[in-house]
């Protein structure tokens, strides 16, 4: 069997994309085991393509060759890139989706250039994912070498979109809302290597009635928080996340993905 | 190639979470095939769950090794088992999943508990799918044996969580709704054994103008339904449904699962 | 390995009926691949699964055998049928879905009835998809023959819903909407190789404020049209696509599938 080839777009599942996508994967990698990390990347969302990324890279196979497609500049004259984190490789528009996987892997990454071997294969203007992402991906993972395939980028060239980090002050952090999952968790942009107070609280106004809100209380698992309790909790993507116990943190705050929040030490 | 590994959980397919399950299985059980039973279960609900596996196990190879993961207590101190039906292998949390499957094999199910195995990984508190299931699931794919990994926990010992059986009536009978599908079919949890009438009614105001909602007629497939009437069909996974001819009898009626109804036998 | 499979249904995702499918499948054809074309075919919408599993062939591998099930007739007497396009098959029931795909391969379809096998085999009455579709795909998908699975179906006799053709004017032409994708734009029925003007305009009142609406212009790929400015695309898909820049063009103009509109040459 060939490498694993994973999946992650802003196609949704819905639509012809993924399918066709895996159509020319199946032909052109016949021995390949493809895998999908998500196709739910909100349209043209990059830093949460980066986030989805970032966090699955460290738990696939070592030798999986990625696929990341969201791609607002398709059929413009954005680069195509290789990038190798290790034996791990991403395929991917050169707009910043390597970011994040970029600061785990703390300057080793090494990026190729594909952009002159991606104009020379026959393609639709609007769909890279299956005419120029797919076949290149294919092609590593059957044994093809980046060197053939583009020369090397120098790393100050990659285009990077500058991804928010927390802002440490004397009585607490402003955080950024990475991702609001199924659940309603959210995922903050604090690191799991951060420690945090055992109680803090959400100063700002929130938008809900009857349920002591602002009270944000550390734990190490949904079920050990009381009903209706915010609870700070090292998550599994590895940053903290605000959750309810079989609630959504999410709907309680109205807070979602972009949003700025200040988590101040000490709390109700 | 080694065993099929089926997925069941509560997790959708936006969020980063099957993805990264399917990675860790990838890298654990090359050879094995991933297949995805659900990730469409309503987030926390068990009863759905034990649905949909007890459903699935009977259509899936007979050495299918199913991850089941729909776990409100991830990270407490909840049991973590292995059920054995013949030889098909359930990996799941011990919070009931397994009891309509159990009902369908009769007193034949044998459970291990895994939770010192699983206490021993190394894992984040709230996503023991991708650090415990997937491991434990891709370690016996690949031939390890459950004696390995656990000791036979007594059936009495196992979480039930005692779902509804249907209430037999002098005219008819009170049913509960299992699921309600993407077209509007109510599976209800009467037996497809069960001998029903020709004709019923459902005697509860319907909140719905016009037509004769309260009629149910006995059909053997939606085609020979008239338009607007109602019908009780032997569906596809063990139970009767409640269906209309291209239409939603969930909409019709206003019922969803958990959901009880009474069906009264004669009708309009 | 076997051939591959790919599956194209409305059964959605969340359901157990897909995962089923694959169950069988992976019992009875445990060396073929799965690929999901996609489950997200509005329900019992024919012609919209027509124009996926068109767009969908020539992406595949060659020898991929489809099954296609949109089936609202399902246990009615509708046929089954197996239908070629050079080495691709299409297991599906008789009820125009190979359609579109019989325009692309020019009168070269050939179509054997199963229904004869399909009548032998033990199903239930509403899943036909689980219990004939899937093991009929995987005994062809194992070298089973088509001769021995029924006999050949005179072409005038096979089912066509009469999907409709734009209809060309003096100055413009009247066109359908296929499919609306997730970003929102808007496949029409004009085939790709037909040649568009530069300028043109949708003379109907379109509801919306403050923007120059009814002005199409053409355009190679997304980030050549200005903010706002309704773009007409050769779409990766085989048509023209309406389109906007990072927004939904099916919001703009308030289209989606079989909307008819006219595109009128000039515009404003």
């Amino acid at each position: 069997m060939s490498r694993t080839i994973a999946l992650l777009t802003d196609f949704g599942l819905d639509d012809p994309y993924v399918g066709q996508m895996k159509g020319v994967l199946a032909d052109k990698a016949p021995d390949s085991r493809i895998i999908d990390v998500s196709h739910g990347i909100a349209p043209f969302c990059i830093s949460q393509a980066s986030f989805f990324l970032a966090a699955a890279i460290k738990h696939f196979p070592d030798d999986t060759v990625f696929v990341a497609v969201v791609d607002p500049g398709v059929g413009s004259g954005r680069r195509i890139i290789a990038a190798e984190f290790g034996d791990t490789i991403v395929v991917a528009p050169d707009n910043g989706i390597v970011e994040l996987a970029e600061a785990d892997y703390c300057g080793t990454m090494i990026v190729t250039d594909l952009s002159e071997t991606a104009n020379q294969m026959r393609s639709s203007y609007t769909f890279h994912g299956r005419d120029i992402f797919a076949p290149i991906a294919a092609n590593i993972a059957c044994g093809s070498s980046l060197e053939m395939l583009g020369s090397k980028l120098p790393l100050r060239d990659v285009v990077r979109t500058g991804l928010k980090k927390p802002l440490w002050m004397e009585n607490g952090v402003e955080a950024v809302v990475l991702h609001k999952d199924r659940f309603g968790n959210l995922v903050l942009n604090i690191p799991e290597n951060q420690i945090m107070p055992e109680r803090m609280s959400i100063p700002d106004k929130i938008p809900c009635v009857g349920i002591d809100a602002g009270c944000v209380r550390r734990a190490c698992c949904y079920a050990e928080l009381e009903s209706g309790v915010l609870g700070l909790i090292v998550g599994s993507q590895g940053f903290y996340e605000l959750a309810l116990y079989q609630g959504s943190a999410a709907e309680k705050l109205n807070f979602g993905p972009g949003d700025s929040l200040v988590l101040k030490w000490g709390g109700i």
